[in-house]
């Protein structure tokens, strides 16, 4: 039996991740040498991570008897050069929900036939801009959608989004829940999947592709539910056999807390496997997520420390603004020291670790256990490579940082 | 007895916001003209409104047996037309919590010497720039923070803001209560309230302004918590007799649904009167939301209306990245018709309306009685003046919009 020594490595360590003579390490780079080489905060992510989610991905979808494909969902990260290297690498296609989204894909070298749209309240204007490019899968998410893309473009191939009033996200939080429960505005529901229907005929739209998306965030606790909104989704299937794709959402997710355990690929892709073998359509993925979040981390510089109260504040140059998934939806994202005075856990203290925006909720960890902590000190917060730079905000115009890909 | 007809003006109407002949109008424009003449979402702010708004809290300040001034804090609304006109009208100076604002004030016409500072998480770069300024109102949040300034500027007078350990906030939502309950990140408390004292004096700093803040929103059923906190911070004054200024903060409130009453100025005024006449300090107020909150509306247009499932959704043009508080912060957006098809309650049915993006959470508004609607329409959200363009965020590529100073 062995015991926990208290220098054990964090639950959050990999072979890519972790610390190398007690200095934080991210693909082979000194983090605390990174966070050196800018004034202000740095988000740094790891371009052999994402590359390595994508494959540890295909190779599952490559046990799914059904070809598939992987449209990387870059509402998460739209960092151009993060975007250049996956249009490059031909792992995967975009998938975008915006015409601005469309036109920085496009920028970064995706061709319009790798790419995905799955937006919500799509305007005329944006449909003007969608429509331009007949490569595009354009996947429609109401009936009057459908109506004024037929208006404009009778006879296209289009996508239908459609809602299997079954959802699942991570911990069971609603706020990550895009189906079930309570009525969302994604997608088509089973009540109108006949006007829907009529609507594409009506115009000579020829659907192609069923789209849905369920949750954020899964994990293997969420599997059994997912299982079932993948089943819900499919008996759509029925009314329209000219399908050839059916795209399962996004929504893969990572450990977020010591005790998440990764996603269990395997399972998924029995799932799927399940679902799809011998049906003849083709399965789409779009994670946003599961490629980037753990890829990346967010250097933040420590401007005190010192009691308030009876608590230990450690302030840092760089508030949820930056990253806001920690303040609102309760997905943490971990500090830890970029070169820790010692590494003996025994020596740690719990800590409040909070940013510089004026906010009562701008707090990055709370009874955090921490090293010593010094002015001047870095800590890298991790899981900050999805939804963090690319939902940023300017509050308090605070919003100024740096974006680097490393390897 | 008089009888609520189904015409009644609603809850929000005011002299200069309403319906007149059936359309919607702000400071007398009419916001569906407005809405036409920009393609996407439109904030547009009422000058006369700000003014008003300004002076009224001026009038009540004036009843108060002290010299007072007030400082808008700028990071409520940051659009230049909107700061140039106030720094141009003479009532009231700014309050800024970051070296980008004081650059940004100074440009649009403040003079540092009515610009007061009052950050956290404020780096050596930060005071670097700060310092630059020696008529600047700083107020020093954290011991480190007076000793940083100390040795940068020894001699210098400075401010320290103060944490009185008693909170409010509108509705008492702990995401806006800066003080009490659990130890916040924000200010120096009692325990520190010595040793803050000695690091000043050990640089030679004059303490000359005193600032405390306790929460955001707060209405008449928060007054007497409010009574107690101002109470509780002035009890830091009995240590520091030099000090000449006490920024009571800001946090002013104003109604977001129909039950919310305005906050009783008099009351208020008398509150500050008796804590502060006849004491020898003059008071100053930061007031954000309260000045341009109720002077703004957002503009979008509907993209959709159908049924999803048995609930009508209202799809529009923007969504909760545009303007956050009602998805985040449970401060609605109450939506408004810009041109109702009939000014007839009784015709109205309960709506979903919901924006643009990709989230679950980006609804505006559920289960809100609106008068029929068709694609196309224009809708007015309301109290979109404060922290929605300020707070925006560009996630999906949708942060895109105009802003309009009227009047």
């Amino acid at each position: 039996m062995t015991t926990l020594r208290s220098t054990a490595a964090p639950w959050w360590s990999r072979e890519d991740l972790g610390y190398v003579d007690g200095r934080l390490r991210l693909a082979g780079y000194d983090l605390a040498e990174q966070a050196e080489t800018v004034d202000g905060p740095l988000f740094v992510y790891s371009a052999p991570r994402i590359e390595a989610n994508l494959r540890r991905l295909r190779a599952a979808l490559s046990k799914v008897g059904a070809p598939s494909r992987v449209y990387y969902a870059m509402k998460a990260n739209r960092f151009a050069p993060l975007l250049r290297r996956l249009a490059a690498s031909g792992l995967c296609g975009a998938d975008i929900c915006s015409p601005d989204e469309l036109d920085h894909a496009l920028a970064c070298g995706f061709a319009a036939s790798d790419i995905s749209f799955t937006g919500t309240g799509v305007a005329n204007r944006d449909l003007d801009r969608l429509l331009a490019h007949p490569d595009l899968t354009i996947n429609c998410d109401s009936v009057g959608m459908i109506r004024r893309v037929g208006e404009r473009a009778p006879g296209r191939t289009i996508g239908v989004r459609v809602n299997p009033d079954l959802g699942v996200g991570y911990g069971d939080n609603p706020r990550l829940t895009y189906a079930g429960r309570t009525v969302t505005k994604f997608g088509i529901y089973r009540e109108q999947w006949g006007e829907a229907l009529a609507t594409a005929r009506a115009y000579g739209l020829q659907v192609r592709s069923l789209h849905f998306h369920v949750g954020c965030g899964y994990l293997d606790a969420q599997l059994a539910a997912w299982d079932a909104a993948v089943g819900a989704a499919l008996a759509f299937l029925d009314a329209v056999p000219e399908v050839t794709t059916v795209n399962v959402g996004g929504g893969l997710g990572l450990p977020h807390r010591p005790g998440d355990a990764p996603l269990d690929l395997d399972r998924w892709s029995t799932i799927l496997d399940r679902h799809f073998a011998g049906r003849g359509v083709s399965v789409a993925v779009e994670p946003g997520d599961y490629v980037v979040k753990d890829a990346g981390v967010l250097l933040l510089q420590v401007t005190d420390v010192e009691l308030k109260r009876d608590v230990t504040f450690v302030s840092v140059d760089g508030g949820f603004n930056l990253a806001p998934e920690p303040a609102y939806y309760d997905l943490p994202c971990e500090p830890a020291a970029c070169a820790p005075r010692s590494m003996d856990r025994a020596t740690w203290r719990p800590v409040t670790i909070a940013g510089n925006i004026n906010e009562a909720l701008d707090v990055w960890a709370a009874d955090h256990p921490m090293p010593p902590m010094r002015e001047g000190d870095r800590i890298a917060f991790l899981n900050a490579g999805g939804y963090a730079a690319s939902m940023s905000s300017h509050h308090c115009m605070r919003g100024t940082f740096s974006e680097r890909l490393l390897g």
